[in-house]
């Protein structure tokens, strides 16, 4: 298919990042979507702008207020929970987030005449977040196209090409691609260099470690 | 079960004031949802906060952005279409806009841990915008328990009280329910007075008529 559009989530982290460079692979034009949501830090809003630029992709920064105090990356009050390895949903949870993200990512594909929306979620965060679970997506898409105009013709498609793989898999592929990992951003907190310590950097760390590779943020 | 809570969504027309005074019927206490969305006018969002306060329900007003030009209930430049029996999308559909409010609700339903979502979606607006019917309602619903943590646990519920329903039964339900329809607005327009040709005055006309009952709003 010629002219191959498609809407890239882009968070700042290095998933998103990898899916970024996944979707330009696969022959698609890329307008990526990073939310303003009221993060506790402006580190990966800046983040995705330097990743979205470095791949010459246009980005949309969407504004969005979500209120609510239950979850630890909203409320600056509440402590970022550090590794846990238990099976129940981490309190950096935001309710409905990335259904959230997914309905304006519709919003702007249906707009731009996109076929795909890309999304990182994967294998990891399902172990916590529902709405990154491969079963959720497919929900989603389902509701998506039976929703939308264009979404009715076929139009539409859900790609979360990271849903099974782990943080070392992803990484190895981000290197074969050359995702410029050293712009990503992947910390819960926003001080100058990575905590270290937070579920996120636990996971980082762990990734590279295990795929074997410096990680060049550090 | 005691203590059931929901959230409404209402846009100050008769079809969600209805569905809000169902929802209270059947026992549930209320949290209005109303979208500042960037609508042509003002009435419709002084209309939903008159309707809520008149039902002693708290309501939310979400701001949110929703930059696209290709629907005119958005863009001011755009003609409002009058009546039209076609099959075609109207050019007032604005895309993905009932996912993102659906979306946002399920957002706050989380967290005020509510059972059901009330939607005034019904029959003759799924003549034309596809996030209008029940199939789509149907898939969201499944998304939405399988995204959210609470709906997991079998807790959230779309309800679409008058899917099936035509324009004279829903004003035949609020008229026993005594909603208080002269508080609503429902013209495209937003002039001192209903403009009467637009799509959406006609059906209400029509509604009124086969309901044989005087607009308590003109």
């Amino acid at each position: 298919m010629k002219n191959k559009r498609a809407v890239v989530l882009l968070s700042g982290g290095l998933d998103s990042a990898t899916v970024l460079y996944l979707a330009r692979e696969k022959g698609y034009t890329v307008t990526c979507l990073i939310f303003d949501y009221g993060q506790r830090h402006r580190r990966e809003i800046e983040a995705a702008k330097k990743i979205a630029s470095g791949a010459g992709c246009p980005y949309i920064v969407e504004k969005i207020r979500l209120n609510n105090d239950t979850s630890a990356l909203l409320n600056k009050g509440r402590k970022v929970p550090c590794y846990h390895a238990g099976r129940n949903i981490p309190s950096t949870y935001v309710p409905a987030r990335n259904i959230i993200f997914l309905s304006y990512a519709l919003f702007f594909a249906e707009s731009l005449k996109a076929q795909a929306i890309f999304i990182g979620a994967h294998a990891q965060d399902y172990s916590g977040y529902p709405d990154c679970r491969p079963e959720f997506l497919k929900a989603f898409e389902r509701a998506a196209q039976l929703g939308t105009a264009f979404g009715a013709k076929g139009g539409i498609r859900i790609a979360a090409p990271l849903v099974n793989k782990g943080k070392a898999e992803i990484i190895n592929i981000g290197m074969r691609l050359k995702v410029p990992y050293q712009l990503t951003w992947s910390c819960y907190k926003g001080g100058r260099a990575p905590c270290g310590r937070c579920d996120s950097c636990y996971y980082r760390a762990k990734g590279f470690k295990e795929a074997g590779v410096r990680d060049p943020a550090l």
